[in-house]
């Protein structure tokens, strides 16, 4: 399937949005990963034409491992925590984006809720389960973001300690 | 590797604090999963015969989907995030137990944090990442306690809507 003209303006809304997160978890002295789970709006359909955002944000977050002290809120679970209770085909209409490639319980909670496409900001910093994700049918779509890797790259250098246990590798 | 006896001790005890996290769960009106994570008591390895246990519990908890309203806080993510930041090496000493067979992000983060054993009250209710566990050189051991599959049966059967919503299934 073509990537639409539709994809690409959400593609590039999702993962700055996820990117904000990741940017506000920095700030707050976090490790900087953000992510975002997204639907395609319903009035995108009716008009196309409409002002506004042509999709709707289900939920967002970064990881918390530092601000909790958190060993399970990683960016995409945050996310999906955030968006509570869907029903199974909501998820199945949604994208889900994160600033890294997704470590292995991220990877299956994508799994777990059927979300059919994955947008990964970078996997030069870390690189988790993508092919589980591609080998179980998932669309994975990696952007090679500039502004991701320059981000995790800075705090990895500046915070090597912490950054040891990003993923716990 | 032989069960030795202070295995089969640990695993009953493990597996029992489980089924205690599922029923609490049960009397919430949650779904009735529960997890602890465990490891040897290093005081065992001096003096085999004290008493008291053998072992000590890092963490517990149970699904929290109906009590907070959770999608990420199956019973083993909320055993680890009860445990809290561990050092890896920790994580690679320690058994994860659970009453029923892990879904695919519960396997992932058991994957994630190298654990090395799961014990599985049982798979009857529903079947989840066994394979990934063991193809990733995880021990799994499958119990197939009465007690867990009939509390699980019980639940599905007085609430058969929560229950499609266990593992989204
Ligand atoms: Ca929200
Ligand atoms: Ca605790
Ligand atoms: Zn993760
Ligand atoms: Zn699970």
């Amino acid at each position: 399937a073509q990537l639409s003209t539709s994809d690409e303006h959400q593609d590039a809304q999702g993962l700055a949005l996820a990117l904000a997160q990741a940017r506000t978890s920095y700030a707050q002295g976090g490790i900087p990963i953000g992510s975002v789970l997204l639907v395609p709006s319903s009035s995108h359909q009716a008009n196309s034409d409409a002002p506004g955002p042509k999709f709707k944000v289900l939920g967002a977050g970064h990881n918390q491992r530092v601000q909790k002290s958190s060993a399970t809120l990683h960016a995409e679970i945050a996310a999906l925590e955030d968006a509570g209770r869907l029903k199974a085909e909501v998820y199945r209409g949604a994208t889900l984006y994160t600033t890294l490639s997704p470590c292995s319980m991220c990877t299956g909670a994508a799994l777990l809720y059927g979300i059919p496409r994955v947008v990964i900001g970078e996997n030069v910093n870390f690189v988790g389960g993508e092919d589980l994700l591609r080998a179980q049918g998932v669309k994975v779509i990696v952007v090679d973001d500039a502004d991701c890797k320059a981000l995790m790259a800075k705090f990895i250098e500046e915070k090597p300690e912490v950054s040891l246990s990003i993923h716990l590798v």
